[in-house]
């Protein structure tokens, strides 16, 4: 079981060059994770993303145990070369298709590649929400970010805004502020809801302002971002100027793959497990974000815990 | 909030020198998680037990992501140091008694002191499974052991056995296989159960004497381990000779504690929980090894998910 790829003779599937016993879509701690137990098991297995997935790209984590303050890129570089160590294949791309043939998952690849594999782990995580307004699409790259880590280094000495009220938009203000010359954080409720370690960031920083009870409802510039357009007045103006915006307002679960795979989705979108990490699928597992298991609490640390148990119940599945 | 310890002038209570918002019993993954996650929430907390657990006691951790190896002591120690530069206080005892007066918790702990907490989390862990045959109680210490880890190195050039199948004791084989001249690995099974990657470790080791379908019936020796008996023959006796045995069989939670408080354990006697880790009595969670979830998987990365999404959750239950 251990070896990698072996050769398959068979003409029916002769068109695809590698065979794996496990093939995970995701690279993030679920998908690594999963990854490392599985190679642990000898399961084959390839791993199919980015390195490190969202996690790539959060500026600060303080909450993996053993780690007082590790960046997300370290923690993917560190998490990516684990999984490497054990044996597992890194495909740094993206899966198009899914499809099972003669009790077969074939999954066709952006790079080109086809992967042949028995099993399947779905753990692409989620994708950044987006506000929905007019000038979001238009102005994307051009002062709109749904990143602040990855972007933020633009706005040295600018103004910004952070929309949303959570820990990725307190934690993308207080990286902003390092930065910036002036963040705004615009939410439309009437105090934020992110861990006390982040408002207490906020609030000894004043060059942080808070805007409350407030929805951002436009976005405006011609070849770059100039002003926001707000739902009510602030500082006697419904428009806001700046440079910047960084919308940090949730995530939904990237399951544009499922769809045509028969996995059982709830009514948030999110894809259900049982406690093993089952989908309704036969042969397909999912873990992470993605999933609607450890009470969707979307933590690092809730993520590789599914990845584990995914990669446990699909060695039992295997072996029989 | 945030402040771990407020006097209280309450004539009730005031025999009681500290009051948290949380006592967390158990200092393993699960219990420092919690402990992580609840400083960052602005709850104050307890640690109760000793920094690591059973995990300390590890000799090699190999799925914990990130780290491709690592002992079991470096990882306690960078997970307590972890939880305490959050504020966490630790306290190196054992919990003798939880009883509830007014809503508030009562911990009597082994070192004289008692703490006042506004909810509780259990996160005991699980202890050594015991064989149950004559001489294992007698012997202990002399011979018996229940951790290669901790003891392995008084049987240098010596012969030992190790009971069991699983993870747990083929790791120690390993490790044993390294230190003494001869490992015996005794399993009623007729198969290892451990991880392929234990089982090639193994397999590559001629030290290693692989014992199957047989079980250990007895323990003699007057004041130190001699020989142990067999319930079939092996190599033209029941008796075999050696100057040590570790029993590495599995595990039982730690829930003695638990008697008398309240709490459901189902019919192994694992404490039941929520999606939430919550358990049957309002301002009681549990997490980790002791508790039906997670599958029941028992890792690191299991447990400390679940003191996350304990920690959570009773961060909602204090603001309301």
């Amino acid at each position: 079981m251990r070896s990698l790829a072996s050769a398959r003779d068979d003409k029916k599937v002769s068109l695809y060059k590698i065979m794996f016993d496990l093939a995970i879509v995701g690279a993030g701690p679920a998908g690594l994770t999963a990854s490392v137990y599985a190679s642990r098991y000898g399961i084959s297995n390839v791993v199919i993303g980015e390195a490190g997935g969202l996690t790539a790209k959060t500026h600060e984590i303080g909450n993996w145990l053993g780690e007082e303050k590790i960046s997300g890129f370290e923690f993917a570089q560190k998490a990516e070369k684990h999984a490497r160590s054990y044996g597992a294949q890194m495909e740094n791309t993206l899966v198009k298709m899914i499809k099972e043939e003669n009790g077969i998952f074939i999954l066709s690849l952006d790079n080109g590649k086809e992967i042949q594999a028995k099993t399947v782990l779905l753990a692409m995580g989620t994708g950044h929400r987006h506000l929905g307004v007019p000038g979001e699409k238009e102005l994307l790259g051009k002062g709109v970010s749904y990143c602040a880590t990855c972007d933020g280094f633009f706005y040295r000495n600018k103004t910004v805004a952070v929309i949303g009220g959570g820990d990725s938009a307190a934690g993308a203000a207080v990286y902003m502020e390092d930065i910036a010359e002036k963040v705004y954080m615009i939410y439309r409720g009437n105090k934020l809801r992110a861990e006390d370690f982040w408002i207490k960031a906020i609030e000894k920083n004043p060059k942080i302002e808070l805007i409350f009870n407030t929805n951002v409802v436009g976005i405006k510039g011609e070849n770059k971002i100039e002003e926001i357009v707000l739902d009510k007045e602030y500082a006697g103006s419904n428009n806001l100027k700046l440079n910047g915006l960084f919308i940090e307002i949730g995530f939904n679960p990237n399951t544009i793959l499922t769809e045509g795979l028969g996995v059982d989705l709830d009514t948030e979108g999110y894809i259900k497990i049982d406690k093993e990490g089952m989908t309704s699928r036969k042969g397909i597992w999912a873990a992470g974000d993605i999933t609607d298991g450890s009470n969707k609490f979307k933590q690092i640390i809730t993520s590789a815990a599914e990845g584990a148990i995914a990669a446990n119940s699909i060695q039992k599945y295997l072996k029989k």
